[in-house]
């Protein structure tokens, strides 16, 4: 068994890791932190787990105490603030699975454009791999250091690549994102009180969202992304759309999702003519760690409309960091991520 | 007191109608139809009526029977079946306010791209004035034959037409419509049962939506709709990306809404920096007239986003006919539609 | 115009009055005092009433600075604390009413029982009327010191004092209360984070519930209640159970609610044989002063069920306050509070 | 790999059904039948279940074709049709899985008082066995026949018998049952609806629904239950109000609960003196088969209020059948049912 720590577990991403490393056939927790909850049980902020785990948090600086390592570390700490204890959080563990957004931007400059402070670890970030499976799964399988994905970046990547990389599209992709209150975590403030959250369509990021810069970088093309809380606790989505260049046919667009998808254990192609859930809906995805990818082609106009989506805490975040462990294990890619999301909920 | 009838007044609209109508200090319902619900009382269908309304339904055809006739009469009937009755209706009242979608679209051809049959009435088209206070009071004040926007147009247009008539914007206008399950009506099928329908982003017209073609007449600018039905009960809002021409900023957007607004009793310019309600955000209009709209101009590109937000049975339907009512007929112009929303709710 | 004041206005129940006033043809609101928002606008914690206010907040103590006095003071202030200050309220204005919980119990005994506090200034309690008109409308209209019900109190009461006044029931009444998000207020801690409190049904006062003094209070017999927290965002709705004396049947018990409240304009006897809405349903009654009761017999039991519904914001509090303003002051009792519900909603 | 079938395999409980077993280890789904779908694939009408199974459904007349046997056939078909065919079904499979509620209740006369109709094959109900392995665990172990208990009854019974059993209680135990809207089935009318059901608290209820008769008859007790419909897709709660024995105390209730489930797999005793989810909360319960229980004793009085929730399609119905199945053939009771509820969700 792979002896796994998690740095920041009693946040809703750290609860999700806990959750599926729980249920893993090749995983055991031993140890998890927290600062404010240390010495509590883990089954307070996480009451799904009563019954599962025995298991209580430490302080955050007792992970390695009396030199104890870890084969795999998982960071599920605040943007801007893992970067500055990365160096000690590399010494601890043999793998190191970053979830928060510090390594995703290889460009320390789009950092700081993006997340308002510099770059404090820019020499780091050569080392991380973006945890994407589905992209990159040769760079993961050799790789000590990985940087998952955001949410909504997960989504728009996994929507929109297959066309950029089939030469189907060309020009600004233009992306509106819509969240669930779960992505704001455990310690979001007033304004997202139930009364105020409740059947919400917040505009919250028109323009400027952190995972916009992950999809550019991911595409190679200008991305506008906007984004939107509505009433969801998990679930992203996003609604792409972009030029088709000359020529190109729905068919094609078919095909391009066919190639690069079609091993893909937790990517469905869902494009069909008729039916409440003909287009990915992240609905019936929750504590799933699939992402569903679809398409729709305009008989007006040249515009190719993508669409993704995700559980923001499992494909979007604690799911896909364990798929990563799994290709880097060279484990079944869905160990302790069997779960195929309920209908209905 | 005026005398009004409604025909089709089971439905959701027909319902808003005869809720605004009854508190309306200068006009008396003395007549609603229904064929299905003939001889029942309208708080049956409309339980929020109890206590405000002994009326009962007359089948459709029992309208102007004996020879009576009406000051105004409202069509909440579905589209493609209203123009062909539409040359009785005009026998039968003074003014005729139509809800449908039939006399919404000046040119024929269009109708029929998007709505899928001929317009039957062609020759009636051009006697319709757009309902929509803000931009046609002036013909409303002398017409008698409306014809009330999609509830997605009037958010798309009150949102989007400012910036373009001050010529501030150019090219394609690309909008995310987002909708409440109220927009599908009492007879929708099982796809919007609670089970199936809650907690949904349902991307049901990725393209071709018809409220489309009504803002791009209104506009004279390309445009593309996508439309999702988010967890809602009433609520509609769009979110709209233009680009602006050279040398526009901010300032100049902030001016255009000023100016093309200032007097509106039923828009709200809502575009502040802070704040979970900084944007339009149709959670707080529900059974409100109000159209919210706003604005955010991106740092990094030439791209404008704008948003609108109304209740689609309100604003998007049923309290915007009443305000046409009142433009008609001279009357203060939120005479029956004082009700101001409600936060939280 | 009479001249109001809202001690406590940035909390949900203030920014209820201050919608509810700003619509009320006899009153002026002169000033709302938060200490948190001193000096800001109402339409920053209450967004719908953007348009409709110039007012800006003052802090507590600045309320009848300089000697001003008002005709009418509304306390919307917390519980226990109300009372430490209320000597100071009463020199402030004529009449004062309060919807604290700090004088509705006759008893101080029960009140420390309940509020696990001794009461501060228990000589006071005898000078309040209990803020009911239904049941209290004469002393109403010659009190200048009006305590209004808590929200699953005034549900509670209004559903089943007729058949205890009528001595149709006998024994324990039991309760099942459920509310809404917004009885938390807007100072709710991170369990009514939406991602928590989203889809609940946390039954977080099994026993012990404050209101159900009240109750008991009103009713003169035991009662047990517990209290459940249940998706909405405004609404409570109680289902109590009773035993009917021998003899007592259905006819009665209707019969006892159409006497109680025929001519009442705010409460409507709902017990219907079919129907979606056939019982009080508190969904259709956001935004109004309506409470909805009705009941139902077994045809297996001497048992009898009571249903009641209301808007806690409103019935269960602001509009109830502004009920007994109209009562105090002769005005037509539903000056300001004209507004229906809405369906669907 | 046990061969098995599902009849009615298109609604929400033969889907859940096909969700679990597709991930049951020694049981492979051979045949699913639907008259309304026949031919269709499951993966439409289940969306969840895409890139699960290939599987189609058949007529109902199809299950058996051939001479074709079932090792075991699980029946989610209507109420008061399914005993009509219970013969052919029986000859079917040699074990057969029961989820309507025609077998659940032992006396006929019971049945009739219940279901309007009377039973058609009374001659039957004592070869049919409780599944509810908690309390039959033993007989279930031997059992060809097995009727799997209504979704209230499950968490009513699970919640009241260990104080039942341990004499704590006495009297009348009166219930108020909260229900999400799964439960009314995938062919649920125009009143289930999304614009109708959202939000709501309907007293669908009040008296004589059909699990009341199923905790009379496991408890012995009489029992007066109210049911209502709550905003929520899965999940229903209880809570139960019975008097304590002179004498019994806190203490007492708490080792009855621990002795009756201490060594249950999918029963926790939830019942904490603080946080949100202190009681039962079937908000993190969805897709998993627990049922957890609680309680809490009031300090005023002698009354016990008992606390259950569990998910209505899985502990409610399809997962405690596979539960049953896994007891029947001496499998892990865990088989297929590992998931373990989300948080949030």
């Amino acid at each position: 068994m792979l002896r796994a720590a998690i740095a920041g577990a009693s946040g809703y991403i750290g609860g999700e890791l806990l959750r599926l490393l729980l249920g893993h056939p090749h995983v055991e927790v031993v140890a998890v932190s927290s600062d404010s909850l240390a010495g509590r049980r883990v089954d307070g902020p996480h009451p799904n787990l009563r019954g599962r785990s025995e298991l209580r948090f430490v302080a955050h600086e007792r992970l390695g105490a009396g030199g104890v390592r870890y084969d795999v570390l998982f960071l599920a700490m605040p943007h801007t603030r893992t970067m500055l204890r990365m160096p000690e959080y590399l010494a601890l563990a043999d793998v190191v699975v970053d979830l928060s957004g510090d390594f995703r931007l290889r460009d320390p400059a789009v950092y700081e454009a993006y997340y308002g402070v510099p770059h404090a670890q820019s020499a780091l970030i050569p080392e991380f791999t973006t945890g994407l499976p589905e992209w990159h799964r040769k760079e993961l399988a050799g790789s000590d250091r990985i940087s998952v994905p955001g949410c909504m970046a997960a989504a728009g990547i996994l929507a929109v690549r297959p066309v950029v990389e089939a030469g189907l599209v060309q020009g600004t992709v233009r992306l509106d994102a819509r969240t669930g209150s779960s992505g704001s975590g455990v310690s979001a403030g007033s304004s997202n009180l139930h009364a105020e959250r409740s059947g919400a369509m917040r505009v919250f990021a028109p323009t400027g969202h952190r995972h916009e810069a992950e999809i550019a970088q991911a595409t190679g093309l200008p991305v506008r992304m906007t984004a939107t809380g509505v009433e969801a606790v998990r679930g992203v989505q996003v609604v792409a759309r972009a030029r088709l260049v000359e020529g190109a046919a729905e068919a094609d667009v078919r095909a391009a999702f066919r190639s690069a998808y079609r091993d893909e254990p937790f990517v469905r192609v869902v494009a069909h003519k008729r039916g409440a859930y003909r287009l990915p809906e992240p609905k019936i995805l929750s504590g799933s760690n699939f992402c569903d990818v679809g398409f729709a082609v305009s008989e007006r106009s040249d515009e190719l409309v993508l669409v993704g989506a995700l559980d923001n805490l499992v494909k979007g975040g604690a799911g896909n960091a364990v798929q990563c462990l799994n290709v880097r294990f060279g484990w079944p890619e869905d160990a302790g991520l069997e779960f195929t999301g309920l209908h209905p909920n």
